[in-house]
């Protein structure tokens, strides 16, 4: 079954953007994944085709109408569509690597862009939209948002990873950072790779990268630390 | 002056993305910020013009070679550059609003944009990178983070944003989630605007904005509400 999404958004040629070349564009070229991206616009009903107003009760910004973007929703997502609906939000629920993994194990997403001040409240609620933050900062909109939470999904969809175990070492998904990297060139402008990792013992390799990732997780993420360490024992050591 | 932006990337194509369009696109017309961007492979050294190598110690995925990945930096930015150098990497110092402020407020930003496993760790300290990380899930690569950060920033240069007092009163500058909008149709689908809003009364407005959002940041991100909180004395009742 193929993962498919649905973008709602004043900015259709902003899609697919990021998501149309390298991994997750072969995966859509591949059908792996679908894409359908809706003018909200196109939904107005007035001639001059206006989506938006001023906030009730005052203040700066405008304020996406509920009439208009219900119908703009209800459009692509029937009341029996199985896809979460998710608007994109710096309100929202943190987007997280648990999320990612639901999404991807799941039928697709319907993802509503929002734009000015905000989206009338009752629309939230009338269409069931989940508000979905991917960090604390605010963005001049909500279409780079929707290719992040795309992307980190898509990703994850079976045949999609040339190399499954690449995405199940990496940072977060062991809840530590993930561990320093090194390639060749063996030595570059004074600097070499560290001895334990071209000594060939695997055991000693395997000791290093996790007290390294082990270090670094407490050096710049005290919250993931903490979290690691109340869920996991203790190493016998 | 002009915030210059030079991104590094084996995507070039993937900018200016959203970028290119409204608010950070305008802005780029404009001329109040600008965008290089540069194609790492360009500075490959051999005929396969080869940009990655195999982990040293072993494991799965490829690693972006120090060697390269810095003959393209010092192309970019000299060791004198004012900007600071950022990786876009999950391991990295989470990004907020105030890191957008401060770049928004400096020269610019140089943006190398991961992709396969890393990067060799010792470019990251020869060129004094600072590894950024837009939240706690993994991407395909830096690119679409890349654009977060820079829009964060972008929205926020003088002249970009039509109207300064929005920026001022939304989420994360007041330290709490905005409360909820409402626009016309006064009543839609049996639901109405909160009398609140339609009295006219401003004092009773602003207070029951301050109320819903301190309640919907209690509620919903309790991390932010302890932050806020520990700042603020309580308020006098």
């Amino acid at each position: 079954m193929t993962f498919r999404a649905s973008v709602l958004t004043l900015y259709p040629d902003m899609f697919p953007g990021t998501l149309g070349q390298a991994l997750a564009g072969k995966a859509l070229a591949d059908g792996l994944w679908s894409l359908e991206v809706t003018q909200i616009r196109d939904f107005a009903t007035d001639r001059h085709r206006s989506v938006d107003d001023t906030p009730a009760g005052g203040g700066a910004g405008m304020v996406l109408r509920a009439d208009i973007l219900a119908r703009a929703i209800d459009h692509v997502s029937p009341a029996d569509d199985p896809r979460p609906r998710l608007l994109m939000s710096p309100r929202g629920r943190p987007f997280d690597q648990a999320m990612a993994r639901d999404l991807a194990a799941g039928p697709g997403a319907v993802i509503v862009c929002g734009r000015f001040e905000g989206v009338d409240e009752r629309v939230i609620e009338a269409r069931g939209l989940t508000e979905v933050s991917i960090g604390d900062y605010v963005l001049s909109g909500g279409e780079v948002a929707a290719q992040i939470v795309l992307d980190a999904a898509i990703r994850l969809l079976p045949g999609v990873m040339g190399n499954q175990v690449s995405g199940e070492t990496e940072s977060f998904e062991t809840g530590l950072l993930e561990h320093p990297h090194y390639t060749r060139p063996a030595e570059w402008e004074g600097r070499s790779i560290p001895e334990v990792l071209t000594s060939g013992n695997h055991a000693r390799i395997e000791a290093w990268r996790r007290e390294r990732a082990e270090a670094l997780t407490r050096e710049r993420r005290p919250d993931l630390w903490a979290a690691y360490t109340a869920k996991k024992p203790p190493p016998e050591r």
